[in-house]
């Protein structure tokens, strides 16, 4: 059929996460009715990315150098490796301007029930990272969640040889949450790990 | 900086309806891991939409042709025109697939508060068109807010003169609808719009 370029713009736009075919729809006119500030350089950009972006071979942040700004960056300390689940967590850091070391992506977490262990993962690469570098502490900067804490232990264990310190985020109330809306855990984890007031 | 292709393409996904910031991070992440199967289709439909769809010159409706497939379509009637807000509309009763007429896309609707007159609308076009064809009816399938129903009456006076009958669609308790939920005004034109059992 003839409007097989705007159906097939639409089909593969509802494939994107957030996006179903209602929205999927909307954007499509809504591209369609801005065709020179929208859709000719979204197209033109995700060309570009499908072209250039590679997953950098040290760290696994994603750049369109091989190795990534991050790891050639010489400001940035090099004894600090901070271990992220994924490319998104990094970018989340990133922004926090909380970090000036170097990461490691991990492509995941491990997960008995979908069937990921470590060689799904890039643990390996990892623990030659660590031993064949002066990094002096590794930061678990995984989800708090049960997989997220169980690689967290299984890295510690993995990484104990290293001579690196191991350290993970802190847990505890967020800033600008209400204890009102705590869950139990957070709540009793925040009083647990309480701090001495400065 | 170096990054400049991955948070572009971030950039400008994140002007899409229904996609803010952290959606359109989420996206692109999607997109680069999907790099064969889903970024380079993409861009690839957006190039070909960007260059081959066309506004109809006869009724406004998108598509790859100058005069839609719908408008040349022999077996649609052509006694028989839905004016319609948009082109979204257009595509809902197609999809309902209760409609076999043609179409007259309006582009919106009159609206004091935006300025939008019958100037800025394609409303010329269809008086010129009820009155130099053999159209029967025209149905006014505009939305049931305010500003659709004020343009379906400026709509309704111009064309009375046409000698085609002017229809509006069916106000109503929506199929699969509760009474308990509906507001008070469909349910009042529902019970004055009553109809026989049969």
């Amino acid at each position: 059929m003839s409007q097989s370029d705007i159906e097939r713009l639409i089909q593969l736009l509802s494939k994107l996460p957030g996006l179903g075919p209602r929205s999927a729809r909307r954007a499509t006119l809504y591209l369609i009715s801005r065709r020179e500030s929208l859709l000719t350089p979204l197209s033109e950009a995700m060309a570009e990315a499908a072209a250039n972006v590679k997953v950098c071979g040290t760290c696994g942040n994603l750049d369109t150098t091989d190795i990534c700004a991050i790891c050639t960056d010489p400001k940035r300390d090099k004894s600090m490796l901070c271990v992220v689940e994924d490319v998104s967590d990094l970018w989340a850091l990133e922004r926090s301007e909380a970090f000036t070391g170097q990461y490691h992506v991990l492509g995941g977490t491990l997960s008995a029930l979908d069937g990921i262990g470590p060689d799904e993962l890039n643990v390996e690469p990892l623990v030659q990272r660590v031993a064949n570098s002066n990094v002096q502490e590794v930061i678990l900067a995984l989800n708090a969640t049960v997989d997220g804490q169980t690689t967290a232990h299984y890295l510690s264990d993995r990484l104990s040889d290293s001579g690196a310190s191991i350290t993970r985020l802190a847990h505890g109330v967020p800033v600008g949450g209400e204890l009102d809306y705590l869950d139990d855990g957070t709540l009793s984890t925040a009083l647990k790990s309480r701090r001495a007031m400065t």
